[in-house]
């Protein structure tokens, strides 16, 4: 499907084909709805990074408690999206030993009570040993930084879901 | 559950309880929990019902197009979400004769045209009988004013499905 493609599409065909680009989030993709039509996919990105980072705070962290555990009981209970099963599987994150899995679970939890949201990171450009370097390095920032970071990650993750359901003409960019 | 229990839960927990008092769009439970304790449920209510204000005018149509119709393809197909499923059966929507179903659908279908977002009603306020009438007449609107409307009844959704969570059948469930 081509730019020109989508923007044909009825808001609730757009929605069913983009509507899982921000995880848990059909409101952004139904939001930026009403600016096509998009000259090209770097336009549609851009509409939806400009609509994240119009939030407020409490919008920008509402964005993040929206997404699941990395290697957590979504993914352990079957009950992750399909694009984030596909995402942590890439990523290896759904074959860890019992050590490893207790290791990211003990990590997740306290990024959680420090920050009230779930560690985001795109998985994409990551694996199953980077994952708690990063997290590790991740909770000793201050919750300012640290939901800059994660908005990022959301937008590095959009950015791959946009760029594997519409064909560009930079596909390779990220 | 009272306000009380509401004001301890994770996010998490607050988003498996109250994660669809506004259709499909969690964010807006997630982005809310940032400003707990609520005092009372009014308080809520009323994080909420700002949280919506001060989105732009794309993130309120944003919203309206996370609903379903009403009368729809997502109740014929069992595709609701347990909440817009027990509302729409309250109305009567689930019991149309054809020539019911096939005026609503025309109707729908010219809201969806002329607006670019759904038909959203709070139908626990409505019947089948009230809901083509109600389409006819909002038909007849801008889109500002429409759109101000349907968003008040997303609102007053919003209220019916927190006054049933909070103090009703539901909170034995938990």
């Amino acid at each position: 499907m081509d730019i020109g493609a989508i923007n044909a599409l009825s808001y609730e065909e757009f929605l069913n084909v983009l509507g899982n680009v921000v995880e848990k989030c059909p409101i952004i993709t139904a939001a930026v709805w009403s600016e096509r039509p998009f000259s090209n996919l770097d336009a549609l990105e851009a509409a939806i990074d400009n609509f994240i980072d119009a939030l407020p705070e409490s919008g920008q962290e509402g964005i993040l408690r929206c997404h699941p555990d990395l290697a957590g009981k979504e993914l352990r209970s079957g009950t992750l999206t399909p694009e984030s099963r596909r995402e942590q599987g890439h990523a290896g994150l759904d074959r860890l030993d019992a050590a490893e899995a207790s290791g990211i679970g003990r990590l997740n939890a306290e990024y959680k009570a420090r920050f009230g949201f779930p560690f985001v990171v795109c998985v994409r450009t990551s694996d199953k040993r980077s994952v708690p370097r990063q997290l590790e390095e991740r909770l000793r920032r201050g919750r300012a930084e640290e939901r800059a970071r994660a908005i990022a990650e959301v937008k590095k993750i959009c950015r791959t879901r946009l760029r594997s359901l519409v064909r560009g003409d930079q596909v390779n960019k990220l």
